[in-house]
């Protein structure tokens, strides 16, 4: 993308209504606009960078066994009055009357209604395990948005419901969710740690949540922190295989982990001193088993190999989409701008043309950014009439991992210039080992 | 994806409430299920073809130089205030009062809030030209809807805004328009002809529907039957050519074809009456140039090259990206069921093992699975415990345009069978002769 031609409105100034790191850079690098209290606009920026995080959330939970569909954002009250939930849910809940005046809501999950679909289709037991997840625009009319896409009112959730013929069953779906879900956050460059949770309105007794250590998290956490050491790494997980998938889980949920809502300060004390930490976390994701919740409240039942009729055993299962891009921001900054993990990035490279209008300096940048393409990376090139400074400050601002800059004086010496943004540690080379490294360190993602 | 563990829940009987036959196929293939009147869940099968769809449409707006970005499903009411339509859209808007009794609403166009993020960030001449576009939910509370997707409440639609400097450039942005959408339509396997139609509550003089050809189609056409042989082809556009791009929309605008809304019979007449035909068409698409209705009225205005400040040329364009599954299965079906054209289709092959559990034909359908997912096509592999009439019903039910037939029988002579799905036609030849020939077919899509 040449960036004259792009759409990225940076702004100079500090929004003053942002107060904390993630939402100020996401509206000073063009990502989002706000639109409503807690309703954004995406701009092309943000865009690509949620559309690549959803689709690592697709590819992993498909790596799973998982399935994806889409429900609609609108639901018929009534399913809700089926379950119970349709008064309990309180303000939280959007309530919309259409031209018929028919009770509607904007759906803020999806237990009941994938509990629909599910009965609707699903009679057997020889149709099981099925674990059904779509990823969609929720609301939830929170009284005071703010902090951005951390806390918006109309967010992007990929939620999963898993169906079991039995409890055994169903904790392996449990358990395959936390797999897969380290698995995904790990590819974004983050450090999510489950932790033992409460439940809550979606009900049920075993509940993670996985949290992303930052000091603007909304949690208090209490943590071993030998805990943030764990990785799953490239190891090769068999998602059918039950005794696998409970190890890798008992491995990442021994060692203290817990929020404020479950802490437990005798347990807390027996950690040795030098690993005890209390911090904040930023939840970016919920597994629960519920059990027969739904399935009995709303008639969902399989018949088993011994021909009885039993309700089917269920859980879900939440990644926060968009507060994701807040998260990674927040776990991933310096005072210049983002810092994006190679995973989740919206361009793998920017290339700056120190001297734009240069028959030679232009034309070396277009071969870079033609070189790239070839090799499937889409680079941002800043070819725009604009002093170095202004160049580096907008790259530097919008966090691309790598930048390959690009001027007479180098070129002279037959060199460009690459540069990491985290380290900040740059390279002088050729156009063509540049274009090697970059594409080394993005292969097989 | 093997359909043992695949959700696919296809039914035997003719829904009644289907009028139209995408309706009915979409229902009995286990695309769509209904949540309440004009409101569908999109099953996994569904889900596939909808994401396809997507896909493409993003490839081709790219390829035009539009640049991507996804405004939310609710907006404030306030914007449509200022353009004048809060109170002129009637009953079709979905008003919603959010907890603090703002008035909001569920977006059935986008012109409003995108000029408000134009006026924003865009001040002069030189941003210009821009296209931004997104692929978003919308609402629109019809009053009767019916015809599965075709006509819904909550659908998915393409919608492309292009801000321009002058007449002469906002009239490239119509014509780029036109040749992107002409070759979106082209890849699913579609004849759209561009009609000449009226604006509507857009605004506007400059408009064009898009029409496929169906008898199920909502409105009268009138066009010379020359039009359907004209074809875009795999030519290169170079979209920033104004002359080209204007060449190919006099190509495909020249021959007769309008829909009754502005359709003249004095014109039509002096067609060659062999060429002359009246027949129905369903609209997967509309193009709009309407100049500076929104501009003007929210006050998005740019300086120009000589320092005055004019209220910025727009148009917007719109493909039915939900609807498009309708509309290509009313194209192209038969009385088994759908015949998916290649671009779209969910899986490109399907594989029928006639005796599952004998241990050379599981192997010899699995080896195949495995070689086509080298290839990087995923089949659909019909794993089940079932008889042969049953897998054919179901493939041909579902449209896989082709399909792998693997049996004891045949491979005691080496060969498996190969089966098009749209003429019937079958070859016998060995397995690997098999698979290649598919990734033959799909090769560079």
């Amino acid at each position: 993308m040449r960036l004259s031609r792009y759409f990225l409105p940076v702004l100079k100034e500090n929004p003053a209504e942002a107060q904390i790191v993630s939402h100020r850079y996401m509206l000073r690098a063009g990502m989002i606009k706000q639109q409503a209290a807690g309703i954004y606009s995406w701009l092309p920026l943000g865009f690509r960078v949620l559309r690549r995080i959803e689709e690592i959330v697709h590819q992993e939970q498909i790596r799973a066994g998982h399935i994806p569909l889409l429900m609609p954002t609108l639901q018929p009250a009534d399913l809700w009055r089926e379950s119970g939930r349709y008064d309990d849910y309180g303000q939280e809940m959007l309530r919309i009357k259409d031209r018929h005046d028919r009770d509607m809501l904007y759906g803020p999950t999806n237990e009941e209604m994938i509990t629909d679909i599910f009965r609707a289709h699903v009679n057997s037991y020889k149709d099981l395990p099925l674990t059904l997840y779509h990823i969609q625009w929720k609301f939830r009319d929170e009284v005071r948005p703010r902090f951005g896409v951390m806390r918006g009112r109309e967010f992007l959730m990929k939620d999963g419901y898993n169906f079991d013929v039995d409890r055994d069953a169903a904790l392996h779906a449990y358990n395959r969710h936390m797999v897969s879900y380290l698995r995904t956050y790990e590819r974004m460059g983050l450090t999510a740690i489950p932790m033992r949770a409460a439940s809550g309105p979606i009900g049920g007794d075993n509940t993670h949540e996985f949290l992303v250590l930052a000091q603007t998290g909304e949690s208090e956490v209490f943590y071993d922190d030998r805990v943030t050491g764990l990785k799953l790494g490239q190891r090769d997980i068999d998602y059918d295989d039950r005794a696998q998938v409970a190890a890798v889980c008992e491995e990442f949920t021994t060692l203290y982990a817990r929020t404020d809502e479950t802490h437990d300060p005798a347990v807390f004390d027996q950690i040795p001193e030098a690993h005890r930490k209390v911090g904040r976390g930023i939840e970016v994701g919920q597994i629960f088993y519920f059990g027969t919740k739904y399935s009995e409240a709303m008639g969902a039942t399989v018949v088993t190999a011994d021909g009885s009729r039993v309700p089917v055993e269920m859980g879900s299962h939440g990644i926060g989409v968009s507060r994701l891009l807040g998260a990674i921001i927040e776990a991933s900054h310096d005072d210049k701008g983002i810092i994006w993990p190679e995973g989740v990035t919206p361009f793998p490279v920017g290339i700056v043309n120190l001297k734009q209008g240069d028959g030679a300096t232009d034309a070396a940048c277009e071969s870079i950014y033609k070189a790239l393409a070839a090799k499937g990376l889409e680079a941002l090139y800043d070819d725009r009439d604009e002093r170095a400074g202004a160049k580096f400050a907008t790259m530097d601002l919008i966090g691309l991992p790598w930048r390959i800059t690009v001027g007479p004086r180098g070129l002279a010496a037959g060199k460009v210039e690459l540069t990491c943004r985290r380290t900040g540690a740059s390279e002088e080379m050729s156009a063509e080992a540049a274009v090697d490294r970059v594409a080394a360190i993005y292969a097989g993602r």
